[in-house]
């Protein structure tokens, strides 16, 4: 099945492959064959990464890796493979079918206008959210009727810049497999587990059941984030283990969506802003969680050191 | 010159007039005419509102504030102005010239697909530094070779949700008065002061003689963010005035830019993202600063309460 870089370069655009392969910056054909596209250097980077970490350079599923085959096929242009080296040695080694392809066949594949010469058709990347909560999460992500694919990925990039162990997208969320949120997760799609396709109040309840407390945010929301960094150990601080409500970019959450969650806190503004937007709120809340989880008060005395590789 | 929204509706899409509020979406045409597009009513009602704040109801601009005239035209559907009767009420009061104009004139005149009935063609919204240094700043978002207008308008409105008192664009960043960076002010655009066209070694410069501590982001940063935080009444800590330098989203500042400010700084990441977006790592930072200024080190004793309505 795997083919060396010496093989012969595709260069039918009108192929039937190249159909298949385009055919998955639609919904449908992601959910019929089960894979999705990421595009770009970066993205295929750490999809390598993942199947790599998943399975032995014989190609079997490790016992305790992520399960096997995170990518089916790997398209890339004879001058990215020459580029990237490494990253096809890896693919290679790990049994990964790698085909060339010319540019035109590439561009016909993509859904981005400029892939940088290659890209990846993968497994889809949800999970059951039982396999997230068998984890003991302490700091979960849930977007709900979130819309807009770039900002579900910064999300989803923000969580895992915070150390979140998991997103949760509700089934009214946009599909975080979506070529313009893969592109915006900057890799971290291949990071953390993601769970799509779940109400909110079965999540709610699937997360409360685990020992979470569910905060949601709101404008109107009771609780000031800062307050909450002035107070971690609280009860019901961010110290403990925490799931955030994010709601819709432009309506926010609604009173019954709201009302599911233990507390309602809202984002200072200090400002004359209505609001911050979506993806820049969600971040501010969970790197407070990060902050309060890894810290605590934040006052110099009795403080740990972070344990948690901020880089050097 | 005022037009009351009783007078015919403007109904050739192929009109002289039209035609000139479109070019408005291009950077030259803006220059030309000191002139740029605000659409849709969230922005038009945040332009109304700092036209009325500058303009007593003779059309005289105000001994206090804000120059005269920030609103030059506004253009709305029929439809519209029935809505937003308030809105429509506080313009004519304020002498704002208001044209009734078809869907298709609209359409033809506006750069987004959905302009919701109404735009405003306001002044160009940059003042030079120095009236931002009189009103003794202690917060300043600099954005260097920032090129997404997104991104920029993103972090405009962040800034002012943070409280910030600035935000300066060098001269090689996105035009802040393009459509998309407007849109993504979501009306913060209005809020707060903006320079533009600065190079930003000047800039620094005159921040720093203003007595502001420069910080630059960056993911290899010898500080870190939380550090900081625990911290803020250190020396260069960050309840001192601070301006924030946040670079390029791809390629973040270069080495000479880094070198000009006082203090590189990382956002720490505890997971395995490469780092965050711009948007969403300027407004950790912002909001980091607007912390350490309003509370202090952030510990339960002797705390003061945080002056700035955050809103009940």
């Amino acid at each position: 099945m795997t083919e060396r870089p010496e093989s012969p370069v595709l260069d039918n655009p009108g192929s039937d492959r190249v159909k298949s392969v385009r055919a998955l910056s639609g919904r449908s054909a992601r959910r019929r064959t089960g894979t999705f596209l990421a595009e770009g250097p970066q993205a295929v980077r750490e999809a390598v990464a993942a199947h790599a970490a998943g399975t032995t350079t014989t190609g079997e599923a490790t016992t305790t890796g992520e399960a096997a085959g995170v990518v089916r096929a790997l398209y890339l242009t004879p001058q990215a493979a020459e580029r990237h080296g490494t990253l096809v040695r890896t693919a290679l080694d790990h049994r990964i079918r790698t085909v060339r392809v010319t540019d035109r066949v590439l561009a016909a594949m993509a859904d981005t206008v400029t892939p940088q010469g290659m890209l990846a058709v993968c497994a889809l990347r949800d999970v059951p959210l039982s396999a997230v909560l068998d984890g003991g999460p302490r700091l979960v992500a849930v977007l709900d009727r979130v819309r807009d694919p770039g900002n579900a990925g910064t999300v989803l990039r923000a969580a895992d810049a915070a150390g979140a162990d998991a997103v949760v997208l509700t089934s009214s969320s946009v599909d975080v497999h979506n070529p313009k949120c893969v592109r915006s997760t900057a890799g971290s799609l291949f990071h953390l587990p993601v769970v799509t396709g779940i109400d909110l109040s079965r999540a709610v309840e699937a997360l409360r059941g685990a020992g979470l407390r569910i905060h949601a945010t709101s404008g109107a929301g009771d609780l000031d984030l800062d307050d909450l960094l002035d107070d971690p150990d609280a009860p019901g601080g961010l110290a403990g283990p925490t799931a955030w409500i994010f709601g819709n970019e432009a309506r926010g959450l609604g009173e019954a969506d709201l009302a599911l969650a233990d507390d309602a806190v809202r984002v200072p503004v200090h400002g004359r802003a209505e609001s911050l937007n979506l993806a820049t709120a969600a971040t501010v809340c969970l790197y407070a969680s990060a902050r309060s989880q890894r810290r605590g008060t934040g006052c110099r005395t009795g403080r740990a050191q972070n344990p948690h590789g901020a880089r050097p």
